[in-house]
């Protein structure tokens, strides 16, 4: 099984990757996660990749095309994680992945503007008829990442990272339910966030329906993840907290 | 088989409902019918879902989540009817349905936001498998209906209602052709329709093509349905019948 | 395997057509290649379909369904090509394929609105459960051609056709990057466009990150179709060059 997602949004490129797979594999099974991550928004795309790979079955394929540096010279990789591959380019849309093995992807025949096409259809293609990885690259060490690792919790605090704003616009941060768990904080609560120089209160909720209009609150997502939302609106444009800014939480 | 008809746009989430159905049954045949459905607009999706699923062969299950209400207590439901399954909320989604046999479906782990992935998707999943209905939820009377039945006709006047306005802006109209025959009505007789204190004479035609510009006129559309067209435009936009609205039409 | 390039955008429609070739052939494989060409805009079907139907294995039939003129007396064809079937309208939808064989469908049952679902979804069903095209239609001689063949080489100068605008607004010449290689035209070189009264200057790059801001520029793109491009920008906005409008490039 292989499944894509893309920033492809509802171009015929779709069709592309989908027959350069069948033609090498007439009997693969191919999922679109989606095609209408924002234009080049990599963080976007690891978490949406990083919230779907696991409902999947073990062995399957992930490609990941969301690639503003095509041309440049950044590589191109195959990852290994829990049971699953992921394919794609080395720009950090795996950040969030525990990648317990990285390769390489070595091809000679690639155009210089469509990866997509030329490299990541091919070889996830074949890894989905169990070509080793090892003939389609090289063990590498590392790739890139573009989030902080896990956020830290301290005494009454956790500090931690905005992921992304997700597609109803609420800010995913990368501070899940369990670090809540560890530091006894529960539903209804009201917690600080600190960002920058600013400070606000807001409730932790249980559900979207507890929120009074105009009030951002708290929530633990359907992943497990505690992002910042707003009852019937996108909490994104009234408290621009972008990709990658440090926030802390605390009682 | 299982068909798909939500109101998640373009988003993940559609992913998600794939993926848990993939990873219980890997061999099951996904189909999307749409993802987007007006958000929440339920009318629309039962109109969709109704107009459609006779198309795909009997023993498909069909999954529908357009829910204004999760997380509220409506109930979740499996329908058969004609051969098919029908998966979701029961909030009316199933209202064109002629439902032989309701069941509320019984689950336990299900989150209190997305039942889409951890109700509709894991029991579709397993209808597809042949598993027996009775196996996953308990025989109950009815389901909730937002519909009127069947237009009720006298002589020369069929009184019906609005069902929704389609993907065009055309209004669906609860009146068949065959509710036409009955009353002798032919293509290019003029009809009275009557709606609240509004009168107005329109056109039965047989084709868009026959219509003229700016003259709304009638049509029974190619799922049978009486419709309310304009050449080149949207007639919901002109005469603002929504759905639920009781019309009566005349020789 | 079957695919489906249309203009039904988001709408259920596309369930239909997939239902319809289901219930004939419940192991058919279909792929969308995308269903968001511009409404009517035959030529940008014709481009997508020509440049896509070659990624997927011999023996599959591609479904098109761009079809401003349905209702009209317009031909329902089956072409064969290069070991592809292909399905739709004798809309000028093929006009860039080389069409070995031309079949005229015949089919009683069609609804007069709807030759997607009535006509080309069976219709392609059926080949792909390998009915002889013989069976399905009558040959013909031909089909509508909207498009020049070949562009003229001439000493230093090519005479072509603008295509159509593609999804990102790049304008596509009928060029290929081997005639510009037959008249020993290479990267970087400065070239002369004319089109109606106008003159311009543009260089040949090689890719998009060679380009200049607001300067219009050739590209050989990853189909092998000479374009006219502008960094980050929708050229067709800025060069309004039409479909089947006329042009030479020259030295």
């Amino acid at each position: 099984m292989i499944t894509l997602l893309t920033d492809f949004g509802d171009s015929e490129y779709v069709g592309a990757l989908k027959g350069v797979i069948l033609r090498i594999n007439p009997e693969a099974r191919i999922v679109d996660i989606t095609h209408h991550i924002p234009s080049f928004d990599v963080r976007r795309a690891a978490y949406a990749l990083y919230t779907n790979f696991g409902y999947f079955p073990p062995g399957t394929v992930h490609v990941a095309v969301v690639d503003p540096g095509v041309g440049t010279s950044r590589k191109n990789i195959i990852i290994k994680s829990k049971g699953h591959y992921f394919v794609g380019p080395d720009n950090g849309v795996f950040s969030l992945l525990d990648a317990e093995e990285i390769l390489e992807i070595e091809l000679d025949e690639a155009s210089s503007t469509f990866h997509g096409r030329d490299i990541y259809a091919p070889t996830a293609a074949r890894l989905d008829q169990e070509t080793p990885p090892g003939e389609l690259g090289k063990t590498i060490e590392s790739c890139l990442s573009i989030m902080a690792g896990n956020p830290s919790l301290d005494e009454g605090m956790i500090t931690g990272e905005v992921i992304c704003a997700d597609a109803f616009g609420n800010i995913i941060t990368n501070i899940r339910g369990s670090d809540l768990a560890k530091l006894n904080i529960e539903f209804e609560d009201m917690l600080r966030l600190r960002t920058g120089d600013k400070t606000l209160s807001m409730s932790l909720l249980e559900t979207y329906g507890q929120a009074r209009d105009n009030e951002p609150f708290f929530l633990v997502n359907s992943s497990g993840f505690l992002e910042i939302a707003l009852r019937e609106a996108r909490a994104v444009d009234t408290l621009p907290l972008r990709g990658g800014e440090t926030l802390t939480v605390s009682i």
